[in-house]
């Protein structure tokens, strides 16, 4: 029988919290691409064996919802697996747990795979005569109790601040790094919104690459009381990414 | 017999390397702090202990030397140990090896002990009635063979960049984090001088803490032909802290 789910265990780093002493939602993005990473690595779908024949995984969105964010010091597990694959695109979720196998949240990810020549995205049906499917699980077993990623729709956004990208902000692929983007968005918000609520969703859709020396500028829009869209622009032109988050 | 000498495996991650697939200065800092963090703990000399006590570790100064940076995927081991306490100062010395034992680099650091409630140095000999001495390694044993913390003299320092902090910036003492200055002291170089040299030594020095909402303003001052002095003031004025990269 083939193994499905991975567990990836992780402990919160000192340095990886915020004043409030709770995982920062950039670092546990992080701990979250991991946990994918090395979850195709070993089923033969990881970058690197990807890359040999020219083909890549993209972080297309992400959301993650929390009932409560862990603490420095605490061991937590983040399971993963495959939900489903639609011919271009993978939906993979996450479950983000306590030692005692209790949740602190969930995250729902989708991933396309592009050909690194032609930057298109390839059919996942036809890539190893769809190897990728014996690697989805039956739902039953493995529930993601949260919302599906929503849509954005920006009609009144506000330009909030203008940053440039540093050494700092890229990746191994010269890209503007997926987690600086959630970083950088959540720089937009003042101590006392964090200090009076906490995220319990969190979502990003990633559009384009930015590149190191880019612009990024930031338009903000009120989607509800507690709920903030932002969407994320590089040279004032593009858009990079847009994300949505609910405070409680 | 008393363990003197600890080893904190890490494995250098996706989002943890530059665009050269080399790993951040910056994060390299970060695990060198938490196999500290380790280190003492386990001695009870942990920072959760002292915090009770009212007592917590400051980081004063940290020199890293490196042949070579770990590059993506990439096995690493950290080993530490306490070289010699000096009354209001330990001398925490790392070494950064290969899994076959050949060392990347070493590094050296500086801590004190403060009192909580003072802000003020405690006398290291007197808490728990010397009992750090016992973790004081001999010198033949552990050779940390890279030259001691030098001092920083700006005269023709020339203003380069001033930068807001923010959320992201900030550990769980509300302080701007220690790593967080490495990285925006490397954002001031372009991607010319990281795709044609590499940092073989980085030296920084801590004096003032800074709070989240302070401005950082950057001095940069040429210390040789591939030497570069920078010292960051918050709110142009305290030195927050200066530090020295040397390129090759």
């Amino acid at each position: 029988m083939i193994e499905k789910v991975d567990t990836y265990p992780i402990r919160v780093e000192p340095f990886h919290v915020d004043f409030t002493g709770r995982l920062f939602m950039g670092v546990l993005g992080n701990h979250l691409l991991n946990a994918a990473g090395n979850h195709s690595q070993r089923r033969g779908w990881g970058i690197g064996a990807l890359n040999e024949q020219h083909y890549t995984w993209v972080l297309s969105r992400l959301c993650i919802e929390l009932e409560e964010m862990p603490r420095q010091h605490e061991q937590v597990e983040i399971r993963t697996w495959v939900e489903s694959v639609i011919r271009l695109f993978t939906n993979r979720n996450f479950a983000i747990l306590r030692p005692d196998g209790t949740a602190y949240g969930y995250a729902r990810s989708i991933w396309a795979m592009i050909d690194l020549q032609t930057r298109k995205p390839c059919d996942l049906f036809s890539l190893y005569d769809g190897d990728i499917l014996r690697y989805v699980v039956d739902e039953a077993d493995n529930v993601c109790p949260i919302a599906g990623h929503g849509r954005f729709r920006f009609r009144d956004a506000e330009k909030v601040r203008t940053i440039h990208t540093y050494y700092s902000d890229v990746d191994i692929n010269g890209h503007i790094n997926s987690i600086k983007y959630i970083e950088h968005i959540l720089d937009l918000f003042p101590r006392e919104r964090f200090e009076q609520q906490r995220i319990w969703r969190f979502e990003i859709a990633y559009k384009t690459e930015a590149y190191m020396g880019d612009t990024l500028t930031f338009y903000r829009q009120q989607a509800g009381p507690d709920e903030v869209d932002v969407e994320v622009r590089k040279n004032d032109n593009d858009v990079v990414c847009q994300a949505k988050i609910c405070f409680k």
